[in-house]
């Protein structure tokens, strides 16, 4: 178990040190960056569903692995809403840059929402993971219905 | 130094328990899904890159934070090259799926010399640094001719 909480704990840090400030050469660059990261992020978390919902076997390893993965990459994609990225190939709504605090507020809240995930997935108990993954799920909802296009 | 240490075996392990056949719902996601990954990889890589090059001043820990997040996505992408994602919005050429084992091998190679990246990163040195992101940068290079469009 000391194993796994420090594994979960790894998971969840791993990636804070980042400069918020990221280097990109162009906005669609930044563009394409958040919209990679969000998307496989969304591949990964889509398979923790399908085990939730029951579509497929749960498998605890899977799931484990899976959350990781989400739980780490969560702190990439908000780099990619800089300044000056508001138009071209993206759904994000101005919303994004005219309320920002909310917009900061979404990201905290869906990642300790998926650190949260990853510790679940690793207790083995599909409960305790259909849980959290509803949580989290309504965390992505929730700005998605503000934030993005629809 | 300890925890420097752990914190860069945790990287360098974190994602690996992923099953080799991921589930895509079609062969667009599963293209979707590794040039994705690949993109989100490369700007990371990139900003190492300004470093080693003095394009930009030398910042260990946007070194190393930048480090992490490629030499732990450096798992990601492969799983994305399965059975029937040889056509469509893609790159890749079809010895990608004629030569498993040698594309098979420069994964291995490409994620040693990332993982290697990682640690040199950590050190603060900005030689180690130059030196592991030229040996990474080598296995890129090497499976892009062979196995990427021009």
């Amino acid at each position: 178990m000391k194993h796994l909480a420090l594994a979960t704990l790894a998971a969840a840090t791993l990636f804070t040190a980042l400069p918020a400030a990221a280097q990109f050469q162009k906005p669609e660059d930044a563009i394409k960056y958040r919209r990679s990261a969000l998307f496989v992020m969304g591949q990964h978390f889509g398979r923790i569903g399908a085990m939730a919902q029951g579509k497929v076997p749960f498998d605890a390893a899977a799931a484990a692995a899976n959350a990781d993965v989400v739980a780490s990459m969560a702190k990439l994609p908000w780099a990619g809403f800089g300044p000056g990225t508001d138009s071209g190939d993206t759904n994000a709504l101005p919303e994004v840059w005219l309320e920002t605090e909310k917009f900061k507020g979404g990201q905290q809240k869906m990642q300790e929402e998926l650190a949260k995930l990853a510790t679940a997935a690793k207790s083995g108990n599909l409960d305790q993971l259909k849980a959290a993954f509803g949580d989290a799920g309504k965390t992505c909802k929730g700005c998605h219905e503000h934030f993005k296009k629809k």
